[in-house]
């Protein structure tokens, strides 16, 4: 199996993170960070980069493509580029995903056109606006598209992906290889569970919704 | 807060990004990535590298240090570059934390003598021999010592680091920030809670036992 993880300038580290750890942990898998070119792409605190091994144009092939989001998903959904590349590889890839706003720049390359899909919460309205039926569902499979919601879910993605491709074994030794039990220390992780007063500072404070994604 | 995260060749990378993704979201907080040298430091898995902003000389101040694991733990833990750092940023953390075989660098330090901790489930014995006692618990707090279990507990560790230096709002902010609700598709996240064969073939085959570590 070819995976690409796609990287683009200010993406969120665990969104590409979360779901290479558990797919490249597939027995046979090669899975490359690509971007428009190779080399360091910076996350979006501009704390670190990770590094491109491939440019686009070097992996027209791949069988899954994962999408992260993050702020930068503003400028790649405005990129001919990427979108362009998405579609091409989207006619012969297996399983087309995104993590997060990652769904948005799919959306953008008309790859969800008339689909359910998910986002981050804060970012529902955004699918909405370009013709995609925004769900909470953490993961949402419709067809061969794969979305999950923000940043840390990615990783129950992976997993619900592998044990469709390849079964319900192998799923479950990735999840006990990267010892996948969470135990989050509140019940705090979605809208509607967390605090009132939490949302409402998140929702305040978006760097999302402040730089108008 | 200045934030420390530890990176040396053949790392893991979700070890490393997973606390992060959590304590860059902290107000005001600094994250650094720290290497012996500053530059791309290599995972694991050889597909990816991160960027090192600092090298391991020029911060040594830090009050929260993040030591992930991974197979290049057999390596780091026998640095005296590494260990010597590891120590005398010791000296003045407020906190020296650990995910996965992170915890048995930090062992080789001298750092967790006769402490409990834990570490990824296949490596509990190397604790043991390092003077150090094993508990299964998915984070473990010994004074301003935190160890975290496999790969993806740090989470979960840093979400409970940030209750306990910040209180409950911050840490509900982040874990709803980063969507932390998860829903992992088996309960087999754990050994016990794995089917029998599934733990069996990870034992059989598990690259952290071949590397002898």
């Amino acid at each position: 199996l070819k995976i690409a993880i796609l990287l683009f300038d200010r993406f969120t580290a665990l969104d590409a993170v979360g779901p290479y750890e558990v797919l490249v942990r597939i027995p046979g898998a090669e899975v490359t960070f690509v971007a428009t070119q190779r080399g360091e792409v910076r996350t979006d605190t501009g704390r670190f980069g990770l590094t491109a091994d491939a440019a686009l144009s070097e992996l027209t092939d791949p069988d899954i493509v994962v999408v992260p989001g993050g702020p930068g998903q503003v400028q790649a959904m405005a990129d001919p580029e990427i979108l362009d590349w998405l579609r091409a590889v989207d006619a012969t890839t297996k399983w087309t995903t995104s993590v997060c706003t990652g769904s948005i720049i799919l959306a953008a390359a008309g790859l969800l056109d008339g689909k359910k899909a998910t986002t981050h919460w804060i970012a529902y309205d955004e699918l909405q606006k370009l013709g995609v039926e925004p769900t909470s569902d953490r993961v949402v499979f419709q067809g061969k598209y794969v979305t999950a919601a923000g940043v840390s879910s990615g990783i129950d993605m992976a997993l619900r992906l592998v044990a469709e491709e390849l079964g319900d074994f192998v799923a479950q030794a990735i999840q006990l290889g990267i010892e996948y039990d969470p135990q989050p220390p509140f019940d705090a992780g979605a809208p509607g569970k967390a605090p009132a007063e939490v949302e409402g500072f998140l929702r305040d404070n978006s760097r999302f919704l402040k730089e108008g994604a």
